[in-house]
């Protein structure tokens, strides 16, 4: 087992090895001062892992019940967050009480939501099912729900008391899925860790699951330790983010989160490198190591559309918006573009 | 004009003084970074002060636009909150942008909660225009919306930016709503202060608002910076809120919450008296000087009516509630109490 220490607002521990999930109650459990745990979780991770979860818990004499809604981006709406609230207090959880989030990213997302506004505030622990809810989501403490607007638009910093990242829970995942997290996994590596790059481009699909996921977490803590709040280098963490939400919106979810990573992060670097801002060698990289590991590269949708549905996204700040740009791999920079300009790069890269 | 700084975990002023209003555009801009701003109101307010409101800020270069609900503490809802997060989407309002709450209590816990949760946080400004708002609820970052199962069920903490208190807004409230008001001005001298507790018996109603609120003001900062966050002391400020939320919730928001406060507030002093925990003398002069402003002392709902509707209230903590106990006026204690001997302890006071 490899335990990453993150010291943010709060301090906590990613707990990230084979056979962690039947060790969840008793971990919970030294939390202190919990009577009862509800544990939240959707319609595809639930009927995997609900009941050793929700056992284990019991077994550490925690009172338990359980939230479980259907999978899928359509579920972490306003509505159920409300639903989940309300449970909550139908199930007369206190302040001293905890949520579990058992899943992927919208589990985690939302679960910590509710966590982080129910009573103003009591404590979670992430349970990621999911390569993208281990590596990225379930740590650093931002949650949120989406509006008919947009993804993510509203939220909470707020960080888990505790990640407990099983990797036997990994082995169930769909290959699609699992792919989905190696976006995330190769956005980290093209961020801050050539090593990193180089290894995924040795081992492809079979690289060491503990090792980089714990590398990935690594990084992602570093950066939250100094910049919580995203008011400057957590903004790294968007690569291809701003141009994969627009793809995400414009395809209305029907391309997956990584998917869409992906192909803002191959459409960033092509921009890059068409603009003369970084070396043809560092975009054909970075487009070889994400077709390698099967995740698309291009979308149908015109730079005109992208653009405009980029910009209602929320990473908009007045009349920039902050693009993330590829200079080498390992090293990246924010640029703040002008809102006009988003179009042209967009199309530099298509 | 009066000025009292918070300085909790982010450092604001509270003004006080008359006049303000038109200054809000100037205020606002001196903040810095915006660019739009959203006026957050209710249907009684809005045409009183809204335009004033509006003009100010466009005065001052702001571009502005305006979320007005139906006034009442029904508004104050999941459904309320999910259009206002909409409406500010739909605004394109930035991370840079300002949220002023012009209205009481409703209004700005509702578009507090709007503005900690859109886009992860934005900042807000608070107008109070009810004396209720004015002496408490617009000042230490408690912002919440109800739920089906009780009031104040989710929320956040989240500081304003800045506190405006025009007096003269004061002067248009009903005679009702201002005696609300009173309620918390009267708890505030209870918990804390002799000499305003004297002041209040001599001057009744015609007492001096800037000198008056500024002093609950300081009262209520004092605790803030000491316990931001409701871990201790700030429990002291539920004097008469565990049983006058019961009594808000059985009443069907019949009642107002300054006259609930009220009645929880006689009832505590009370069950005090007649369990021997307080002198008969503290409870005699606590109910003499809530009649003098014209508030209620007691209900008809019974005491395990009441102690099921507390026990439903987010105050609980496991197995115990804690109570606030009136020792003497200035002088009052946090007391955890088995759940069991709530109901005692409310026929004690009915």
């Amino acid at each position: 087992m490899t335990t990453v220490e993150v010291t943010a607002s709060k301090c906590y521990q990613v707990e990230i090895g084979r056979g962690l999930l039947p060790l969840l109650g008793e971990k919970v459990a030294g939390l202190g001062k919990a009577n009862k745990v509800c544990i939240v979780s959707d319609s595809n991770v639930w009927p995997l892992y609900g009941a050793a979860a929700d056992l284990s818990l019991k077994m550490a004499g925690l009172d338990t019940c359980s939230f479980v809604f259907p999978a899928g981006e359509e579920s972490k709406s306003g509505a159920t967050y409300l639903e989940l609230l309300q449970f909550l207090a139908d199930s007369r959880l206190s302040r001293q009480d905890i949520i579990v989030a058992l899943g992927g990213g919208v589990v985690g997302d939302l679960a910590g939501f509710a966590a982080a506004t129910y009573l103003r505030g009591i404590r979670f622990v992430q349970v990621p099912t999911t390569l993208l809810a281990a590596v990225d989501s379930s740590v650093g403490g931002k949650t949120a729900i989406d509006l008919p607007a947009g993804k993510n638009l509203a939220g909470a910093f707020c960080q888990p008391s505790l990640v407990l990242c099983d990797l036997d829970c990994l082995d169930s995942l769909p290959e699609d899925t699992f792919r989905d997290g190696c976006a995330e996994i190769i956005k980290t590596a093209i961020l801050f860790d050539e090593a990193l790059f180089m290894e995924l481009v040795r081992d492809g699909l079979g690289f060491d699951r503990e090792r980089v996921i714990a590398r990935c977490v690594e990084h992602k803590r570093n950066i939250v330790n100094a910049d919580e709040y995203d008011r400057g280098q957590r903004n790294l963490l968007n690569l291809g983010h701003t141009i994969g939400h627009a793809v995400e919106a414009l395809s209305e979810y029907g391309l997956s989160h990584g998917q869409c990573v992906a192909i803002g992060t191959a459409i960033a670097g092509r921009a890059c490198a068409n603009l003369g801002i970084c070396d043809y060698g560092v975009s054909a990289r970075i487009q070889w190591l994400l077709r390698q590991f099967g995740l698309p590269l291009y979308t149908h949708f015109s730079a005109a559309m992208l653009a405009t549905a980029a910009l209602s996204d929320k990473k908009r700040s007045g009349s920039t918006v902050n693009l993330i740009i590829p200079l080498a791999i390992g090293n990246c920079a924010i640029r703040p573009t002008p809102v006009e300009e988003l179009e042209n790069f967009i199309q530099a890269g298509l």
